[in-house]
């Protein structure tokens, strides 16, 4: 455990508050980059540490908020001067106060770009930007790395490669929110929580932006999805300008007073913008007594895109739209060999249109470069449509491409029992998040029954777990066979789906429509087999949402389980339409009866 | 334990054999009735039967096979004169042989006519003459009731309720199947158990016509449905004719060696036309160390008509045809109080064509004569189909007037919880014999829950074998409720199918459209609920045949549950038949992987 993570559950720790405020009283001029000018005033800086860990707090947050090095190279230092200095100048006043238990925290601001497709700012430029400055951190002995008043989930996901990339620095990442309850680029709270644990940050949170009345709601939204410790430094309270300058109302009683009821659920507090050593000295006194969080752990997965979060929790099915997928389309397969994007995002609209939460994307072909392709056909896709997607691959390269430049959380598709799979496929997942769709095949094949099937899947969930990819992460893959190849077929998919949700507590997937393959009327098939496996538990639904059989069936499926409030989605969907024949005559028996008691 | 019964257990009992040959070689007259005959030649009667009974027989069987009114209204005698003259000899046969151990079986043959339809002999009429003779034969001292060399069902029924009407003697039941191992009318060895063991015989089987090798088929279909001790009674061989008079060639020993194979299927063993003392002797010794049969208890529900049966084993679901209902059916509301059967029979014609296996008949209708009308409706269906039927009414009386007169062993729907229709429900089930619908409700209402509803199913299982209705005729109906009016409707009813089953090892049964009440598309509804009940456990789905959609959920769910050997009942529904829309890609991985192992 690093001493940090281990300190954090052991008693409540602080970060501290705001610090422009504070070196502009200290004399730093209009204007000027305040870390540069830290590197010269640091007496000035290690006074506003000393004054903070007097105050009680001991996560120190190292004065580089604009350490990076475009920003820095009209000043002609490198970001590794900056936060040497800056990491010296935390050490110095902790010396000063006579604290021997602080914490020095490498702050990471944004880069101040936005990257594509909003701005023109390439990802891995981003995370090579943000890589200088985390090496410099690591070098000049942080303890841990905090990337704050990030506004973007792609560029957080950018920042936080790189702090893993390039340290074993326990990683904090805070988001700044509006007023709305959304990032600058849409995202939402729950995508916020889909990516950063997904990535495996050790503690995030929100800071900046708004004052704890205002963030209370957000805050609240990522407590009842996480299963990560949170921080949380608020604002003192919503900025007024006066006189040009930003002036923050909020006094230490009142920001101690209202980050009372949010103490709870936060393991790290602290303050940003507009709050004082004395704001944090409150806030210490209002809630040094309260109990640190007891951490749940949920067992919702969470997928997401750069805005919206898809969560399944073994209860309510998902659609994974299948129609971005090469197999046996003629015009899809041309389309991509020209990389020409049209008729993929066709399909994006009509899936999305048709009602999928989720979509599929696989450009496997043989002579294709997939991990090209299929990264390039991730981010057009992506520019298009706020559904989370599902990475549908076999070749590593291509999947780890696709995951690495995939903004937001997706599902993976796939890892099996093979050696060779585990090995490549779970660190791919330890490193960047992603639901896990588990194949249960090995080297041996496909085992006929269900037993052989579960027993894969508690291989690859032991090796997940050893991996530190929790359960929750991982969805069983069934395997759908044809029924007219084996009369036991669909039979046994369905088992292994019950008895993988049943004993080993994981979520489930499925593509449904191969089990009608070689029958005539295959939608009838495809349409009772997935209804079928919806009441065996099925939670990702593979499928073609264009198929008003199928949507049907999942729409009934939904109505019928009591998960359509009111059946009010299957009567927004239907609404005008009566039965094909007429309406089956109900028995006159139960309608008698109904009516008799 | 009626004392025959109990022997019957601890060691191997023996019928007698031929009677008329040996009549007639002690000098009974070419066309003279034997049973009037014997009244005036008590010597030689009382010598057949000695001689039985020294070759081990201890079931006697009086000489009355043609013991009826009309029968002996030439000779001026009556039934009761016959019977009393035929018990005692066979008493005083035992008194001359030492006999302590012995039993005198009252024969009781065909009516010699036959019943409506096919002939002019009304149903009423004929267990009027039956009665007669039971009544005769109770009175003389019998000590249990042989029905033997019947070849008719509904003839058969007769008879038995003849019995069970007028005396509280065991009652043998003995049929004479051809050949090709049907009835005269058509009855399959299984239609011949679903009515045997639906009326309680104590034990049944075969006589006559055949030799023990061609019964061997029709007693060995007899053994693997029933769970009732079997009797075993052949011809020695199949007669050829010699001058005119029926020849039977196979010896005492070849009738010993071919009976030996069966002895360990049959509780009582015997021999018919052709038959001496000789060959029981030889069968005694070939047999008499076998020992007797466990009676197996199955778990199957038959159901059946006067031809063929249906069997509900609690993994293959049928179809039960709902259109034979009133309800909100003006053409057919107008065809029953007109008395037009042409409505209803079109019904019944469509439904069998759609693949239904069991028809439901409900002619409920204010102001109509139910009994009457219920029963001439059932007769009307039973002259044009070969399906079961289940009698749908809350009217007792209609109940049990269409019981009585039913040509077979129907469904009856339904009892429920209350108090008032166990009482009334339950008796005539065990008197006539039926699959039950047992509706989970009762005084208080439906339950809301599974729990409640299950609460009531085992209340009434409870009441069921109190009264020697085995759990296996029982059918626990869910009751579904429209999903319009309560998110968990559906989920109740499936839990209250799957947990009966479960938990009180029943059959189930459930009407389905009311589940999509109030809503669009229902047919989607219905067919998905559908769905869902096969898979927790439906046996008997109450459903429109007629509905293409419910059909192909219906024959969909056998190919996927592995019930239709190699799809091969769902390739002759839609062969030729292709996917409404495009097929839905198969997903590219699933094939894949196909392909790579
Ligand atoms: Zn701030
Ligand atoms: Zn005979
Ligand atoms: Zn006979």
């Amino acid at each position: 455990m690093k001493p940090l993570l281990q300190a954090m559950k052991e008693r409540r720790l602080y970060l501290d508050g705001g610090m422009g405020s504070m070196l502009q009283a200290a004399g730093l001029p209009e204007g000027l980059l305040p870390d540069v000018w830290g590197m010269e005033n640091p007496q000035a800086v290690q006074g506003v540490h000393r004054a903070y860990l007097e105050a009680g707090c001991r996560l120190i947050t190292t004065n580089t908020f604009g350490t990076s090095a475009p920003k820095l190279a009209p000043y002609g230092v490198t970001p590794a001067q900056v936060m040497t200095a800056a990491v010296a100048n935390v050490r110095a006043a902790m010396d000063q106060a006579g604290v021997t238990d602080g914490y020095v925290c490498a702050d990471i601001g944004p880069s101040g770009k936005l990257l594509r497709p909003y701005g023109d700012l390439d990802f891995e430029a981003a995370v090579g930007l943000f890589a200088e400055t985390v090496r410099a951190a690591a070098q000049a002995g942080a303890d841990c790395i905090l990337i704050e008043t990030m506004s973007d989930l792609y560029e957080m996901k950018a920042a936080v490669l790189a702090a893993k990339e390039n340290c074993d620095l326990p990683i904090l990442a805070s988001l700044i929110f509006d007023e709305t309850g959304k990032l600058l680029t849409g995202g939402s709270p729950r995508a916020a929580v889909a990516l950063l644990e997904g990535l495996g940050v050790d503690v995030f949170g929100l800071n900046c932006g708004l004052g704890p009345k205002e963030m209370a709601p957000v805050f609240q939204a990522l407590w009842e999805d996480t299963s990560t410790p949170l921080l949380l430094q608020p604002n003192a309270g919503l900025p007024r300008s006066e006189g040009g300058k930003a002036v923050y109302d909020v006094s230490p009683a009142d920001y101690a007073r209202q980050m009372r009821p949010l103490a709870p659920m936060a393991t790290l507090l602290g303050g940003c913008c507009g709050t004082t050593p004395d704001h944090l000295r409150a806030l210490i006194q209002a809630t040094q007594d309260i109990p640190l969080p007891e951490i749940p752990q949920w067992d919702t997965l969470l997928i997401s895109s750069y805005c919206q979060a898809v969560a399944l929790d073994g209860r309510d099915p998902v659609i994974i739209g299948e129609r971005i997928n090469p197999t046996g389309k003629k015009k899809l397969q041309t389309a991509l060999r020209e990389g020409d994007m049209g008729y993929v995002l066709g399909e994006v609209f009509q899936q999305e249109e048709a009602g999928a939460h989720i979509l599929d994307v696989n450009v496997g072909l043989p002579g294709l470069d997939e991990p090209a392709v299929l990264t390039q056909t991730v981010e057009a896709i992506q520019e298009v449509t706020g559904l989370p997607l599902q990475l549908d691959t076999s070749n590593p390269a291509a999947m780890e491409a696709a995951l690495r430049r995939y903004n937001g959380k997706p599902l993976v598709n796939s890892v099996n029992g093979k050696e060779e799979s585990l090995e490549t496929i779970l660190p791919l997942v330890k490193k960047y998040g992603g639901g896990l769709v588990c194949l249960t095949l090995d080297d041996e094949g496909i085992p006929a029954d269900a037993q052989g099937r579960l027993a894969i899947a508690e291989k690859i969930v032991r090796r997940a777990e050893a991996m530190g990819i929790p359960r929750r992460e991982l969805l069983v893959d069934g395997l759908t066979m044809p029924v007219s190849a084996g009369g036991d077929n669909a039979k046994v998919t369905l088992e292994t789906l019950r008895r993988a949700k049943e004993e080993l507590g994981v979520k489930t997937a499925l593509g449904v429509s191969n089990v009608s393959f070689g029958l005539p009327k295959r939608e009838q098939l495809n349409q009772s087999f997935f209804t079928m496996a919806l009441e065996q538990g099925l939670d990702g639904a593979i499928i073609n949402p264009k198929s008003e059989a199928m949507m049907g069936a999942y729409r009934a499926y939904r109505a019928l389980a009591g998960l359509d409030d009111q059946c009010q989605a299957y009567m927004e969907a239907f609404q005008g339409e009566t039965a094909s024949s007429p309406a089956p005559v109900s028995q006159a028996h139960t309608l008698g009866l109904r009516q008799s008691v």
